[in-house]
């Protein structure tokens, strides 16, 4: 079986202090870190560790037990261990969009299961003149796929998000019958997949209060979201609603419902943020492989310091194992119809 | 000292049943019912409970020890009794408004001292004849203020909303400096009067993703919710912000805020309601008096039959006792400056 594959991401950050941290706890199964050795390194050193590093040939070259198993990508920059981390440079955004583009085409040449991206950070990116805001708009145009959306699960919630990094004035208006319905049809294909549920209950938020209450606060519901709901009930995907948007949330986190497809970016992630939990993983629907990463950012606040706590790319980690590879997680083989 | 005066809602729903119960564990002070002696009478049966009832003459007339005290408003119709629970009726709508209407004129003419309400039903007034879409739109009214805000509080949180009911694309067009500066304002005067809190700490999310991200996802948070802010630091209130909406409420939750400001109905509402907590209040600020209210409706599909859980009316009442009347909770009368 092919490795995890995982991104260092923007070595100024924390991406390679949550890697080496994690790497003793990571789920059963191969992964590979697409990034710098030298890096690495300094990660573990900072991180008091000790750990020998396997430099592997290819990113699915094995790697010996104990070993922390990295491929370095043709064509990083010489001076990531030159100056400061903690700070936007334009070498390690290189870098990091560079760790990006060589494990998706390790991926697509079938040398790697899944993608775990560790933190990167925009401005980064665009001094290095890689101008996408984030993984997801990198992976969409990397994978050329037609569309994609950003879910995010953690120990209460699986949320996936209609409209994104979007002005709310301008999200009203992309919230149409098609835009929810292929959200919707996304979610599905991913609960029946790797998620392995046989029948998955999909609640659809509204976008206004109390879900437009008939038409008096707004017509969105009636107009673009409950059309698309049809849409969906009519070719067998069991979602309901539009719901009230105050209480959806409350009523999945009790079980009555598998997901919710949230209309905005803080519909959906307020609630998936309000308790402050540990393990938040986004994970991207419409590629065709399995991608996951930690539900933080760069950190460069605390970076080089060894602070970094690595739970949330642990559970991503872990969810992209259990959803890519189903030797990992036999729960998950009956019936799954994998997304890669 | 007066009594809070409380009204019974909309007789077809909860709102007896709530009262009836709560009647036991209310807190301590004098307190009047304002409704109909013979709805109480039938939620007492409906519910399993025996309680004198006290008909008073006035609505602050001392009540025998024990007796459940109810002042019932000239003009009640006659036909309350006759016919179903559970539905939208006219003739409990027109009670239920008049309970409301006569409630605030006493407390105008001195005789109570906060108002808790039960639960209405919109489309009951609307069947006879009062063209308010809630409560606080006919408070406001009667009260003849300019501005009311909706506050909500749990034992998590203190929310402010800047917009209620209104559509989101027009949501958007309300976030005003002066809309937010007047809600900040009014938040303020609230912690440091009622709340008691001698330097409250107010946060301000914004209103787009990431608050704007410097103007990237919109410009509200630039044009108008970062000079509210700056007006209001500038008259010695600790507003801060605009922050991510999507980690604001986590922060306050965590103990970093007092209170904090949404700009809508549901970014206020979702955090609110995630955790299902049975004793969410709401009270509404910019009136001449304190007033609470439960955060549910009148839930006709279970009224009359004894269930309701009158665990919010009870919270509603204990904070309007501690917020309206000092001798009651000496803690909350130091320095502090009553509402009414």
């Amino acid at each position: 079986m092919k490795p995890i594959l995982l991104t260092q991401g923007d070595g100024a950050g924390i991406g390679p202090e949550l890697i080496v941290k994690a790497w003793a706890q990571r789920p059963p199964g191969p992964a590979t870190v697409v990034g710098s050795a030298a890096v690495l390194r300094r990660a573990l050193a900072q991180c008091g560790l000790q750990r020998p590093l396997a430099v592997l040939d290819t990113p699915d070259e094995p790697a010996p037990p104990g070993a922390l198993a990295v491929w370095e990508p043709p064509g990083l920059p010489d001076s990531l261990l030159v100056g400061e981390q903690g700070q936007v440079r334009a070498d390690c955004g290189r870098a990091a969009a560079r760790c990006i583009e060589t494990a998706v085409a390790a991926i697509q040449a079938g040398q790697g299961s899944g993608l775990v991206t560790a933190p990167i950070h925009k401005e980064a990116l665009h001094a290095a003149g890689v101008n996408y805001p984030g993984h997801t708009e990198m992976l969409q145009a990397l994978a050329g796929v037609p569309a994609v959306r950003m879910m995010l699960v953690n120990e209460e919630l699986r949320v996936v998000l209609v409209t994104v990094h979007v002005a709310l004035r301008e999200a009203v208006n992309l919230v149409t019958r098609a835009s929810v319905r292929d959200t919707v049809r996304m979610l599905d294909a991913a609960l029946r997949g790797p998620f392995d549920l046989a029948a998955p209950r999909i609640a659809v938020a509204g976008l206004n209060p109390h879900a437009g209450e008939g038409g008096l606060f707004g017509d969105e519901e009636l107009r673009e979201i409950a059309p698309a709901v049809a849409d969906c009930r009519a070719v067998g995907i069991n979602a309901q609603g539009p719901f009230a948007p105050d209480t959806v949330f409350m009523r999945a986190r009790t079980g009555e419902f598998d997901a919710v497809v949230a209309m905005t970016h803080d519909q959906g992630l307020i609630p998936i943020k309000y308790l402050g939990l540990d393990e938040g993983v986004n994970l991207t629907l419409g590629l065709p492989f399995v991608r996951t990463s930690p539900d933080h950012g760069t950190a460069f606040d605390i970076a080089g310091r060894g602070l970094a706590d690595p739970r949330s790319l642990l559970a991503a980690w872990r969810l992209a194992a259990r959803l890519s590879d189903q030797r990992v997680a036999p729960a998950f083989a009956a019936g799954s119809k994998a997304a890669s």
